[in-house]
């Protein structure tokens, strides 16, 4: 692998800010200043007073959407604060713009108060026409996330929960498009039990899944440890481990059909490859080192492996996902996005690659291919439309 | 006058957005995002944690600001609420990047709450290189502004109090050049007594204006209604009138050299403008209509005129002052705008008119001509390298 870390460091030393503003409108002499500023604005401004859904028309908020932080819990960083969180946020509000068009800014925060976070951007929400949250630790996160879906009229979205989920899910429908399998045959193990791993247990759960193993850095999500627990994961034990069993991963992965790991590096090995049933399907996704390595999977005799990774096959970049979805949701006016949305932008992004290109080292499209946004915002616009989750105007 | 209104109603609703972020660096492949993005951006990450500073190296923070508005005093609208106030901070912000090259971005609130309002703007700070306080009623937007110069460390600025007033007193000093007046020997009349007002009053008693009459909506600030004042009006009461008497604005403008009013249309009238002393000086900038029209102050005598319209001489416009000096302030690493770096700016705008383009009808420089804000951000950048107020790294 190229030394990405040095060339970055230069890079963002040269760029000092990966985004950028800039004028949208002429401002050539004082005929646009009177139209684009005083007196003209003033009009627009009267419009939106009497209704303030006409900012939609006359302003950005159409779209244009927040990447919030406190910086956590940042790529596998840690809670690093939010000044050095900042990198990641201009690369996401990058990865909007240049895949769907979108405008995005970051907003970092001083404050890791859960109540005062929800606070925060509910007072500046009505700047944004949608709210995309980032890097914040579990459980604090799906908190925020639901407190903040509840009390605001504008789509909120944990990219680290859902973005995942969802292309992880692509992926598993197009693995069961290559075995044959029935989701309902099958046994999952999904390593990890944070944000992301919450988010994906309910979408397989969706998807059909017969039963499923969820782990996180102590074991398997039983019964055993409940008073343990936070909400988060008393939530996944009561969709996952149907005979409440107390199993090893190593126990847990005979059984298994897929294992899908946002976790830590390393911990799958060979033999528990080996061991899993016909066909397995390894989605290790944990970054920038997977639970097992594509190339020792593969090895092993797993079918399907995707990583996280842009140099071995089926990447499972959550790129795929959020900026398709946030631009469907703003095109429509979209209040929130919903279970059915992100399932809709998973089915889409699954059968966006054709049967004839479908095979074990193509599972789920490529980040730099054409169309793939624009699709995936129909999907989500189709959804939205039909369950009637749009704000009038 | 232009229907400015309809047409920029019109224009805005084709707009949908007068500013949009753009990408300020490749992303086209793999590689491209792997330093803009995920492996290589933990690099610039872990430096910033180590030392939070080197955000400004490395992020958008060294040239971004934030236009924030509780949307409560809107140009001449009062209080419309935030969504309504956005078309006023995006045309703000396109006059940050249009005549300084300073990113900047509308933040609206939904609070008009004094605290939550600093605990808000404290909270997204580390996010910015500065702060651009907008529309905010008075008083609280002076107490607001001063509690966030003290507890943040980045420059916290309010330009409807500060870039009138250093517009105003750049006027006041070319006025003093044309007229030849010593400013001791000059009685002030500012009509006005909110946010600007306060503002122009503290500049120009620095310039040495012998003695200033400052009048609210009800008349003159006198110790005689001290109980009813707020702070602003008991500061600027303690820097004017300075024998204390009680007098009519009729009967303070037949003492008067210079009329400043940041107040009414329409409250000054021919005879009061023709009972001034010598040479008088007329600032009218009222919004939309001035407290005497430009034609009729120059009618009755006035010998210089200026007002905040674009269709008369000598436009008293703050976008001469504020995107120079958050350029200066961001560019030398500013940690405030002191008293010294807004007077560097107004005689830095003042001395922009050579001597021999300098007459009763060009008294301030245009809005339009070249040089302007880079000028301002080099007065501004002496300035504050000289005192001290700027960051280590």
């Amino acid at each position: 692998m190229k030394n990405y870390y040095k060339l970055a460091l230069e890079r963002h030393g040269q760029w000092r800010g990966k985004v950028k503003v800039d004028l949208a409108c002429p401002l050539e002499n004082h005929d646009d200043l009177s139209v684009a500023y005083t007196p003209g604005v003033a009009e627009p401004c009267r419009k939106i007073q009497i209704n303030p859904l006409e900012a939609y028309k006359y302003t950005w908020k159409n779209n244009i959407v927040a990447i919030i932080s406190d910086g956590t819990a940042v790529l596998g960083l840690g809670d690093i604060g939010p000044e050095a969180a900042l990198p990641v946020m201009e690369g996401k509000a990058m990865l909007f713009k240049r895949f769907a068009g979108v405008n995005a800014v970051p907003v970092v925060l001083d404050t890791k108060d859960t109540e005062e976070i929800i606070k925060v951007v509910k007072a500046i929400a009505p700047t944004y026409g949608g709210i995309n949250l980032e890097d914040i630790s579990s459980p604090r996160c799906v908190e925020i996330e639901r407190r903040l879906i509840d009390e605001l009229d504008i789509p909120v979205f944990h990219d680290d929960q859902h973005g995942t989920a969802i292309v992880a899910t692509a992926a598993l429908i197009n693995s069961f498009r290559i075995t044959g399998k029935d989701p309902a045959d099958c046994v999952a193990v999904v390593s990890g039990a944070g944000a992301a791993g919450s988010s994906i247990v309910k979408m397989i759960k969706e998807l059909g899944i017969g039963d499923i193993y969820c782990f996180d850095s102590k074991g398997v999500l039983s019964s055993k440890n409940y008073e343990g627990y936070n909400f988060v994961k008393r939530e996944i034990l009561s969709i996952t481990n149907k005979k409440d069993e107390d199993l090893t991963l190593r126990e847990a992965m005979a059984r298994a059909d897929i294992f899908i790991g946002v976790s830590s590096a390393g911990i799958v090995d060979a033999d528990m490859i080996k061991s899993m049933k016909k066909d397995p399907v390894v989605l290790a996704m944990a970054n920038p080192e997977p639970e097992i390595g594509y190339n020792e999977a593969v090895k092993a005799g797993a079918r399907i492996v995707g990583t996280g990774r842009s140099d071995f096959p089926n990447q499972i970049n959550n790129v795929l996902a959020f900026p398709g979805l946030f631009k469907g949701a703003l095109e429509c006016g979209a209040t929130k996005i919903t279970e059915e949305m992100k399932m809709a932008a998973a089915t889409g992004l699954a059968y966006f690659v054709k049967d004839e290109d479908l095979n074990e080292e193509h599972i789920i499209p490529e980040v730099f291919e054409e169309g793939i946004a624009e699709m995936v915002a129909e999907k989500v616009k189709d959804c939205a439309i039909r369950s009637g989750h749009i704000r009038g105007m």
